[in-house]
């Protein structure tokens, strides 16, 4: 089932700054085939479902070998049968 | 990987009311080995991460059956290395 | 304009475990005239919209006060014209 | 207090396109102070916290006004006390 998400990753108990791990996640995003827009408040992805949650889990595994002891992921995932959920279709 | 989850889907265009809709996330979340609260705002979960993702993908493909065009999932995703996540923990 | 709110205040650089903030942000909203039910993934709130927000100030400086550097502040808000949105109406 | 927000508005029981609603959730914020950055996932805004607080409700009073009978709100909201808050700093 085609997708699209937000993600928005929060590493707990990192220090202040997120960057790194901001970096690290969209970096373990474009491993995969989707469609990717970054923005201020989080990464916008477009693709199967089956392969976001892949992808999902993988960052997580990744963030936690890299040190990050709680991993907070706010998620907005949408489907639609009445056409093929994009980023495009989503945009004004 | 353990994960706590907070789960809150919005069906658009079925009208007003999506207590139906709702009743039967929380249905397909009990056929799961999760640990299920409710409350108004969402679901909450504790469960296995590929088992929670298993569950999401099978509410959007059935309330996509049910009739529901368009399914927003309004997801909080939790690990962490320290201890088991759990619902208890993060409870006051 | 009467409101609900989920709120999930998360103060990033402070340590893993966030406990303390929260129970100061559910002490701050207990000084309102609120229904609040707090649960493993936020605190629910029904109360008058304005009043809500004067709440969220008070939480945002109350905490930097205490020292948190960057607070993150999760909000899920919901106004309805047909009936007088509650926390009781959103259950199943 | 300046802060930085995502603002996502979802009306409930409109159909299944809302972009109607949220182009009018743009020009009313337009009418602010305000730094903008739309994008598929809702907006991005920066400036003052008692403004946003202002926006916000005049959202709500607005989109009811129009018809909107149910309207739910993702709030993403961000301070910090080690500099200013800005969409510029929350980029990759």
């Amino acid at each position: 089932m085609q997708a699209t998400v937000e993600i928005q990753v929060v590493p707990i108990g990192n220090g202040v700054s997120v960057r790194e791990d901001i970096k690290q996640v969209v970096s373990i995003l474009k491993g995969f085939d989707f469609l990717i827009e970054t923005h201020a408040s989080g990464t916008n992805v477009e693709g199967e479902m089956s392969e976001i949650f892949k992808a999902i889990e993988k960052i997580h595994e990744s963030l936690h070998e890299s040190g990050t002891v709680r991993l907070l992921n706010y998620l907005k995932l949408e489907t639609r049968t009445d056409k093929t959920p994009s980023l495009a279709g989503k945009r004004l």
